[in-house]
């Protein structure tokens, strides 16, 4: 018996509709836990390691390798810029996210999606982040991203899919960040 | 005249000051934007590109560079694993920016750091990110930092100092994201 595979954009869909049932039979497989360890450098520049993270049931055992991301900050931040700085590096996993996001879910609903690219703009005022007034707020004040999409698919089915992004949730919506010091 | 630089934790701490003034003289200055382009490569892989940004009343022109940051999702996630997946890549965004914080926030004080690591955790339960339950939320549900920090700062002054880190702002308050297509 000769099979091919089921993929639209880049997306195994065979797999996709496999994963969504094994959940469905037995939802703790869909308990995750990621997990990083940053180290400071110096001044405003750290280094973050990633590798291990739970999930499917069990401590994950495919990944082989530890993946390296760094921040800093621009000179006129009073960094070196060594690397993009952390809301930068937001940018990049928002963006990343809402493009996975609507690749996975345009291909379990057979759209396909030919390219895909996005913009994405973040406004600061460091007063807050300065401590200068305390009605500015520290973090970006709002977020806008813009996509360019090549597909079949509408502007509202395409909106649709992008709300099962998960840091699209996890900006737009508070996450409660827990701190605890160890000397 | 023989004169040396005031270094904290690798904070140049004259240039801070001198920010802070500038600032409360000119608070226009304090405006900053943030951009980033996300290319999709294929399935849940991409790539962000990030150089220009506006601050302190212009273009910045320092950043002679651009850098590229990679994401991908797990082999178990459907992903061919060639970087960090998006939420652990907001896991680096926050670890390091809490960091920068308190390095940055400590050096204004007077506060020396000698060392400082963290560990940071987050759980999901993919049953949101699948559309399976809609009470489940798609991101994380909370995220521990644990810090070990080496130096004369008490803990409170550390938790203090951390609070001004505009990641941590952006995910545990909202954010607003919005988001717009072009064909």
């Amino acid at each position: 018996m000769i099979t091919t595979e089921n993929i639209t954009n880049g997306v195994n869909v065979d797999q996709l509709v496999a994963t969504i049932q094994a959940v469905q039979e037995t939802p703790s497989l869909a308990k995750f836990e990621f997990r990083a360890k940053t180290d400071w450098v110096d001044g405003g520049y750290c280094k973050t390691r990633v590798k291990e993270f739970y999930g499917v049931g069990a401590e994950d055992e495919t990944r082989k390798e530890a993946f390296t991301m760094e921040a800093d900050h621009p000179t006129v931040l009073l960094g070196n810029d060594y690397a993009a700085n952390p809301a930068e590096i937001v940018l990049h996993a928002l963006g990343s996210c809402l493009t996975a996001a609507m690749t996975y879910h345009a291909a379990a609903h057979g759209i396909e999606i030919e390219a895909m690219e996005s913009t994405l703009k973040g406004g600061a005022d460091l007063q807050g982040f300065l401590g200068l007034d305390p009605n500015v707020r520290k973090g970006l004040e709002s977020i806008n991203v813009k996509f360019k999409v090549k597909s079949e698919a509408s502007e509202e089915q395409l909106r649709e899919l992008a709300k099962f992004s998960p840091v699209f949730d996890m900006i737009s919506n508070p996450t409660p960040v827990s701190i605890e010091f160890e000397k």
